[in-house]
């Protein structure tokens, strides 16, 4: 890593501008309006039921006359990003003056149906999806700013006392990197094929000029979501330049000297991340082997191998103890999920040992053998320390932190990292469901390694009934693409403590294709 | 009248689209910032105090982080019409999230110093000039609207987390068809200079494509305001070509077989207007007579004759008693003024005389020597009425409606009509000051039109006075234009239920300029 920085960043910026995907567009219109109706069976409480008209799938009316506030919404049918314009005609006199229109884009009706202020969520309140506007109208309307929508709502604000407006031909060019020509087929059971769909339109809609987290919020790369999306493009679009760019984009605004950052900004413009995971960091080596063996494109991942070799060893080096466990250093964010008082060190140790594993593979792939012993023994040494301080003897569970927590994330990564054995990680996962004073995951981005745990063990059954009441319940409540955080029992669970900021077509929450392409044909 | 309307129509567009004005463009900038504070003594309560910190006139600061409604003022240092642009700078941390930035635009300080809503007003909200943006800060913003204003306020409603942003370089790129150039030097007194000064701008702002009543709102042609700007004119700009633009667009959009419309529509694209006010209608032909004596354009004035004839005809006709006297036919707009309660049906008696003489002028202005004696007896024969009928004997002065209403309307055009006598003009204009029970005029078109009835009546000191005490107490609250309604005594009154909502650059309002340059000079 002895280059100097700006060198690098210029040549990965090249690299990732050679594979500057192309968007595919597609021109989409409503399928028709809907009324909110309040409804506890619902989602968050709100049903939107199709108007009783007959559908106009060309032209609403909102004719408007000393009324303010009347509204209408559109459903698309689906999950969409892209770019809305529709044209507005003038309904009874002239245009005397101007008027207040209000368009809410909404990924789920809580978006539409509820006021979005006042608004104390930890996100800046300006990702939520709402546009004003103070005009004349005029033919076409164009709304510059890109959204992620399935419903959107036009409210006339502050009408005019002299006209009303019909809004026509309102229509979505949306955009994805993914190309559906091709998209592999998935030809598995009928209920398979129902969350398949949901999840593949998830990673298609985070598809953009980059892998993006979600394309509501932040609209930015990151680390976490990038391998879980790599994993799922592989059985889906294959669209490997997508993600030898995304890669070329973190390397090249990764510190020299410190771990790399997990995110990379995209709008306005390309920059450097604001945050440095440490588990997102230790994932880029698995994440450049994925790529290298999907796609066989050996120059990048020799390109990019010190990078995912640093990575490791920089936390080897200093945040190992003696007896060869993992201390938390406390100058990073440790993720694994959005579980607050989760004791994160064991599930970290387990990362740690499973990037070990995969940085050797890397190397082999490479051809670099020299590189391959240290990182076993390192592996070896690690995954011995796990057994033997991380196991709690009286109860045969493994344990995190000063307080020994017991969690499923503890026993998922320690599966995968192969500290524990699969007929062991059987056995454990078996009887955590019916421990008490187990931690649970919060959200589908560790859902994702349970599963994968699951299938590592053996547990098939288990793993599908998990996808079938987790990603299953979200399809069964209306989800057309896969959510950002999501608790069956609990609507409106937020991280940013606001259930509107939440991001409803989210990255992490797209591998079901990838478990179900691979395990459930 | 027998042609079709469509085809005069056509003709009259396009003899209007002949004299299409140009737009004479000037770049303006902030001369400051400025702090609201409240003072009795100010207008409408708002003192703008400048900024104690040097100036910079190219750079305001606007940081903000985790603060709402952060807000900054700029004085353009007078009233301004015209496009608003500004270079946004990211100050901090990476672009993050969009912000939410509101810009309000004001012509007193009281738009910007006070909350717009809620809004109750009369008119449509929209006419209020405030604009709301969800963006993410990009080098360039600009503000679609045509904005009419002295004061700009920038709010961050709903700022990101983790920057600020600059605003440098906020420009306005300001326009008038008012040439400077050709602007005729006033050397008088220094206090007729300052409203002259005041009086000028009002006329120049409103001089747009077309004679507009306020480039706030409506943005209209009116054929009454009209009247009023293409006087001033004459003694300013001398754009004759925008007079007769503008005669024939109303021109175009007159109905066959009624009253012309008293207004004309302009954005967002030129269309009949909605109102028929039967004064303005019978103030064609003077305005026509004037326009053709200024600009030597016979050719116009020919063209319009019809026109003008049909309006004086199709009252005399229709509306007129036995006795000689106007009867409200109950089915048009009467205006005169804004004064409710206010007994129309004098004024509009003297207005009808007085366009009769004015259409007799324009006949042998034209070499029409055939029309004269027809319009002539119509006048002796109307103003024989008003004095048999409409005077009290009691009193001396002139009445107006069943209730026998004492008003300076009545009195104003009696005596433009020349019904009433310079000499007993001058005593009754000076007994109607000291009586009780008169009703006043309420805003500037009046005002006018007493001023015009006390120099015709020789009480030159009286009108002196008048406009020192009226448009100059404006000047005194720090009007950089005038002001479509005005009671030195009732700073928020407003025809509209909501003083901001009110035009404080109008056309009617301008006419200091054209009494001042012609009287005082």
């Amino acid at each position: 890593m002895g280059r100097m920085s700006s060198a690098r960043e210029k040549l990965f910026l090249k690299r990732a501008a050679e594979s500057v995907p192309v968007l595919h567009e597609c021109v989409c219109r409503p399928v028709g309006e809907v009324v909110p109706r309040k409804s506890r069976a619902a989602f968050q409480g709100w049903q939107l039921d199709p108007v009783s008209l007959a559908p106009k799938p060309k032209a609403w009316s909102a004719r408007i006359h000393q009324k303010n506030n009347s509204s209408f919404i559109l459903d698309f049918g689906e999950h969409l990003v892209g770019y809305v314009e529709c044209t507005l005609a003038v309904v009874g006199a002239v245009i005397d003056a101007p008027m207040h229109l209000k368009i809410t884009f909404g990924e789920v009706p809580s978006e539409v149906c509820e006021p979005l202020d006042p608004y104390h969520g930890a996100l800046s309140r300006g990702w939520l999806q709402d546009e004003t506007f103070n005009l004349i109208p005029r033919e076409k309307l164009r709304i510059e700013r890109r959204v992620a929508f399935r419903y959107v709502k036009f409210e006339i604000t502050k009408p005019s006392f002299s006209y009303g407006v019909r809004f026509t031909d309102v229509t979505c060019r949306a955009f994805t990197s993914a190309s559906a020509k091709k998209l592999a087929p998935y030809r598995g059971p009928k209920e398979f094929r129902d969350i398949d769909k949901v999840a593949v339109r998830t990673l298609a809609n985070c598809m953009q000029d980059v892998f993006e987290d979600g394309p509501k919020r932040d609209r930015r790369l990151w680390l976490g979501d990038l391998r879980l999306q790599a994993l799922t493009n592989e059985v889906t679009f294959r669209n490997h330049a997508l993600v030898r760019r995304s890669l070329y984009l973190l390397a090249a605004f990764a510190p020299t000297n410190d771990l790399i950052r997990s995110d990379c900004y995209v709008y306005p413009k390309l920059g450097q991340g604001g945050c440095t995971i440490l588990d997102y960091a230790l994932l880029f080596a698995p994440t450049l082997l994925e790529y290298a063996r999907a796609s066989g494109d050996q120059k990048t991942a020799r390109e990019l191998w010190p990078l995912a070799k640093f990575q490791i060893d920089f936390v080897l080096e200093r945040f190992i103890d003696q007896r060869g466990l993992f201390v938390d250093p406390k100058k990073y964010w440790l993720f694994i999920d959005w579980r607050s008082g989760l004791e994160k060190e064991t599930p970290i140790q387990g990362i740690l040992i499973f990037a070990l594993a995969q940085l050797a593979e890397l190397a082999r792939h490479l051809g670099l053998a020299r590189e391959i012993p240290a990182a076993l023994a390192a592996k070896e040494k690690l995954t011995e320390a796990a057994r033997k301080y991380l196991r709690d003897p009286r109860t045969g569970f493994y344990v995190s932190g000063p307080k020994r927590q017991v969690s499923w994330h503890s026993h998922a990564w320690l599966i995968i990292a192969g500290v524990i054995t699969p007929d062991e990680g059987a056995k454990l996962l078996k009887r955590l469901r019916k421990s008490k004073d187990v931690v649970m995951p919060a959200g589908p981005y560790l859902y994702h390694y349970v599963v994968e745990a699951m299938l590592l063990c053996g547990l098939k059954q288990e793993a599908l009934d998990l996808m079938r009441n987790y990603w299953g319940s979200m399809v069964k409540k209306g989800a057309s693409t896969f959510w950002e955080v999501y608790d069956p029992k609990n609507d409106h669970l937020s991280p940013y403590e606001n259930h509107h900021i939440n991001s409803y077509c989210h990255a992490w929450s797209c591998t079901p294709s990838y478990f179900i392409r691979k395990h459930f044909r």
